[in-house]
């Protein structure tokens, strides 16, 4: 089973990456964006079959390693 | 309109950072995980609403900042 985690900073972090990429965007004259932010895509593949075990397992990685809960929000997706 | 691209590096690419979070899961005792891929999540918030016009501005966007398609994938989808 393949578990795919976004990482994506709170509301209300300031997001340096994204204003740098926002600003980059700028100066190619993409002039249609109104804001962006910039987040992490881990993708991992479990041995796990079972979903509940799974997800329970992948929720543990993100609450111990994958993420930073006291700026960062993580969704987890089970394909 | 807002756009979500993810760039993952492509197949074959060593993947460092995956690797890194490979082995710090091991060493928590997640033992379960087979693969570990590292990649970008960029959310863009679009003035544009018509989506195949952000569909093309999006790809021209990834094509020249937010992705090196030399060793990097992308792909794109508008919500």
């Amino acid at each position: 089973m393949k578990a795919i985690v976004n990482v994506s900073l709170k509301q209300g972090v300031l997001d340096s990456q994204g204003k740098a990429v926002h600003h980059a965007l700028d100066s190619l004259h993409f002039n249609g964006v109104e804001d962006v932010r910039v987040g992490k895509q881990i993708v991992l593949q479990l041995q796990e079959s079972d979903k509940e075990k799974a997800m329970s397992e992948v929720t543990k990685m993100c609450e111990e390693l994958l993420a930073n809960t006291v700026i960062e929000d993580y969704e987890i997706e089970l394909v």
